[in-house]
């Protein structure tokens, strides 16, 4: 049905639940909405279980499962691999497949260590050489009121930055007896709200304010130490469900809170918890500049609040801006005025933009350098919270 | 890659602007997100302008592509014909699809006249006898936060209904020179923001409070008499663009303002208008009973506001819900508690229920007898702003 | 302690219930917070019931206490004369003490008729000749949020009128049981819903838009026809408390739903009504017009939104002005920007204007003249509901 | 006009600017509107200025005006000395007052060093053995929804706290080109925002929790290092407006961030800025806890948002209470439901609870030693923002 020399560009993902969902919606959808150079081929989609694999294949869409993740990089129709795993195995799988000539588009937190993330980095850095590219999924910078945002700052219509406050906020582990699963600990998910929901609002923080922290002050919680192990499933990072009798002791955090510092002087303060009773997937930015203010609320994810600060008092306040016009960030290609997206189309424009890159060789953002960093600010908190909140300064 | 024995649905669609792009979103992922009891396959869409159609069937996914609706009625792979027409060819087309034993999905209004949607709902009459499905495209009853509404009102949460007011307003010709696009012209579109607005929020009212308006009192009014006719489209309904010299009459309702009355002693206030400077698509909705209230706005779809009246006062407010949870209508099936869906999945939920409405028989809602009494709806207002706003049956 | 050539004007109010707390408060404190060319002495307060009303006296600060209106008017220190009493007595009370050469402020609304209302008006204008003022107690132009809303168009900050909609909303008598206290009785209250909050609405509409209504249709309803009767109290207003066995049929609306076209082609929308659970005292008030919107919300009555149309659609978005600056409406006089005002605060500013109109002789605003036409409007709507709704013209 | 038995209780107020005239109205209102067992008597206020105490007497109804704090301490018609300068005054005026025998309120932050508070929390005890009351002035506490969230978490309506969150932002001095005031003085006001804004939030959050803040890690920091003398006044405190050519050190904090620790195991985050665009009196308040939450935003103070997390998910939502109804703390004495109360009514409040505890010799709170704890957790913020952030314990 399409032109023969229509250029493809052929994907294999690895791991298919919440993110590969995602994920896979976004390689789905992407090439209808979007006049695109190449055209993504769901090509094949690897895990562990051949027969969950198989069915999240038909699922989802994608023309062949692996159980492999090696196999899967050697396919001739995989040219772009999609690391959609928890953290631990982010830097083998994507190394792997960047030194086998594949282009890679990697979950967040780039990895659940410094040192695995400046592996990855090393091994971009050569494979970029090459032509190839290599982007980590930050994906609400791709929330169009986000990259609005992240417009109006390079504009200068706040001005000289001043503040970022962010706090990510949700609370499915409020109660005590949530099961032990895998995000809870330490050897699968590297650390707790700090590395999920952590990871995103420094990300942010640092995109927006399109500058990088230099130092940070942090203090770190786990209000609930144990909890009961996930039935039946002790082993793995697969488990979930109701817990049993037995217990475990949880070796993340639950909260993490720090403060810090900009190059420019600027200050920030950040707050990731799952214990924010009545907060589902609260994530709230706010940057305070001398000439306006931005704010934005990603259970509001198609509004964007803007104070411009030069006009005069009487007629001045946020104003609440529907970010669905087509003059905005990714908007044209969708629908009329006040017809909200959603989450997922964040990954639709991921998949856009990840394509872009890969057909025209611009430079990825943000890429393994800007992931690496963001993992060196993760691991100043951790280091702060160990040491008394003392103030830590981030590597360059 | 699928189970040889799953069970296929084929799926024509007539129409492919921006209905036919919502509609094909909602036939592409319904399958991917849902678990259903048979496959829609995009088996062909129809269009006047072989290029065109050939392109839209291509980016939309589409396997082919006519340009004769009656070609596509005809097609053995078509089992369901999706109209997303302008309500001029409703009738005609839908009629034929349900004589020639298809399903039919028809966008909103069911038609422009009432005696056009009394033909289409004594042909749905005829098909369903022959276990043919026949459904009004009115998506924003499936907006997760609406249906959650209908929900607690049926279970008695607000208790007896006192009010329903409810407002659509866009802002999309507030500049005269706006050119006379097919919208604004009679013959194509039969009525303005009634039938165009004033659709939705009547079949959202009665869909809400589960009964009927039995009367009502209108005025209508079109603020700007004559506009720019569409730079070299002036012969149909595609024309659009910036306006050139030549201007003709605007022949519809810019803004209808309506009361009614429903069979239980409740009141209601409607207004539809395209003159709403900054309002973008801003459905609202609230409903006051003696037990409590609800509350929703189009343009934070993800948000059901509800005040529960037995509370203690003390305590009691308008709570915000995040219509997010796997325990709201169509949300299992998506993403974790707090991240938000879009305008567009209503046409995927839509695509759900008709396919559960095929595949088990059940009465498919909105039926065509629903948009026929909207229908009569908007002709009694019609006919109320046109005698003096004087209170006009509807008749049952 | 004050200089003892300043000028004072001494007030009489007659009635002490809500509204005379609320009057007394704005006399009371208007003269620490604004510079006047005159201060206001509390003189004297009158009711029926003597020791109600040396209790109220005591109470509110005012130095006599009188129970016989007449004699209020009469005293020598008396020079402006507060009517704070039920709208049945306002006429004759109103009328005498302009004709005895005091100044009067009479709460809305002006009157329980059009007949009175003129009645007023006509000695409104012969008193004016004399010097003397009349102004009606429509308090909530005097929210600075309001006042600044009715300066913003006047500058042209939204360009030429489209809509203007407005509800005001509250839920005190939802309850069935709720007794039939005066409010709802034809004989002291003149109407329902319509009376009360509707007058407050019709003012607010035509003071915004800076014209008046020619034309209503309405529709009136009394969901619940009969009541208990206040415990031992059923011959006079003042009844309330719990009701017992003995039931009485209500004899004014529970809600009133009008629509109206100005002069201009502006169309408004209104609705009043004590049946919507959860709104309290919610008067929400809209304009549209082609280069802006203005929105405002009683229960936050600090803030007002404003939509600049004029703006790039990427930036525009309605904006929440805090009005606490000292540039707006009143606020010179009260604390630094972003601290809040309320309710009372319009009795201040209420207080304010009245004591500058007598000083400097200007024309008072809203006189007696605006009251009867809203009691016009008013009568308007009552006949619209009367006969099917029927588009009813206001006398000008 | 009273009964001539009624008690009285003479006031003398200190300071006659910004608070003087926000007590003042406190004073002269709350005999109005409360029932007391004393009546307030604004017997006299202070000021070095005689022509501009006199009148501020005037202005604000004070009987007599003093130049010397020591002559008003001493007059016989003063029983309670309310004091309402700076902070570097607090102690010495305050401990005078308490050691001759006068109740005290006075302003907050209770002083500007720990010494002079701990000086003052001594004399207090002293007085206090002979029956005198001695208040501090953190008025936020009065505000109804405060005290209404405190009824809340008292009543264990959220459970286990995990979490506080506070900001107060406050924009002023945005501008480089805002003159060197009084307040951005070390010598006159101890610190910044730290402690204008940070005292309040600091009492604030102890008050709400219910507890103490245990240790605390912070970063302050100075944006504006150097501002323009005020004209013509650069040797007091009193010196504003527009700034001439010379400048001068900012020697306070513009700006405080800093994290802290309850003993309960809670955490709290606390931001207070001058420098937050757009914010004009933002003090928000948050609170966390395994049953629910609550919110709080000053320039919305007749609001409060709680969520009640033992609710089912598919219902539950942050619902916003408004604080007007009989039933919430002061509501009682003031308007019907739905009628706003604005920032001076604190005043009142704070007036009315003052009187109660001379009256009925009841513990004050907050006590002075309410306002030592608060100066110490201000004073380890400090010297944690000096030791690079490092967890700094608060002296019990």
């Amino acid at each position: 049905m399409e032109s023969p020399e229509a250029k493809t560009l052929g994907v294999g993902m690895v791991g298919y639940a919440f993110m590969g969902a995602a994920h896979s919606q976004g390689w789905r959808t992407v090439g209808r909405v979007f006049d695109l150079p190449a055209r993504p081929v769901m090509s094949a989609v690897c895990g562990r279980d051949a027969d969950a694999v198989r069915a999240a294949a038909d699922r989802h869409g994608w023309a062949a499962a692996e159980t492999d993740w090696r196999s899967l990089i050697a396919r001739d129709d995989v040219q772009l691999v999609d690391v959609c795993t928890p953290g631990d195995s982010h830097a083998e799988i994507a190394i792997a497949a960047l030194e086998a000539g594949k282009h890679v588009l990697c979950e967040k937190p780039l990895a659940n260590s410094v040192d695995e993330a400046e592996a990855m980095v090393e091994a971009a850095r050569r494979a970029g050489e090459r032509g190839q590219v290599a982007m980590v999924g930050f994906n609400y910078r791709r929330a169009p009121a986000i990259a609005q945002a992240r417009r109006m700052v390079a504009e200068g219509r706040i001005g000289v930055l001043r503040h970022v406050r962010v706090t990510y906020l949700q609370d499915w582990i409020v109660d005590p007896e949530y099961p032990l699963v895998w995000r809870l600990r330490r050897e699968y998910a590297g650390s707790g709200a700090l590395g999920d929901l952590g990871s995103h609002i420094v990300d942010l923080a640092q995109y927006l304010a399109g500058e990088r922290l230099i130092g940070v002050s942090a203090l770190t919680e786990t209000f609930i130490r144990e909890r009961p192990l996930p039935a039946g499933a002790v082993a793995g990072p697969g488990g979930s469900g109701t817990g049993g009798a037995a217990r475990g002791p949880v070796t993340v955090d639950d909260a993490a809170l720090f403060t810090g510092r900009f190059g420019s002087g600027a200050v920030a303060s950040f707050e990731a918890s799952r214990f924010a009773a009545g907060r589902k997937n609260s994530l709230r930015i706010e940057l305070n500049g001398d000439h306006g203010s931005l704010a934005f609320d990603l259970e509001r994810l198609n509004e964007l609040s803007f104070h411009d600060h030069t006009e005069p008092a009487a007629d001045s306040g946020f104003r609440r801006i529907l970010v669905t016009e087509p003059e905005h960030p990714y908007l044209e290609a969708w629908w009329p005025p006040g017809h909200a997206l959603g989450y997922e189309h964040t990954f639709v424009h991921q998949a856009r933009d990840m394509v872009l890159a890969v057909a025209e060789g611009t430079a990825p953002a943000p890429s393994f350098e800007d992931g690496l960093q963001v993992q060196r600010v993760l691991a100043a908190v951790e280091d702060s919270a160990e040491r008394n909140c003392v103030y830590t300064p981030v590597p360059a």
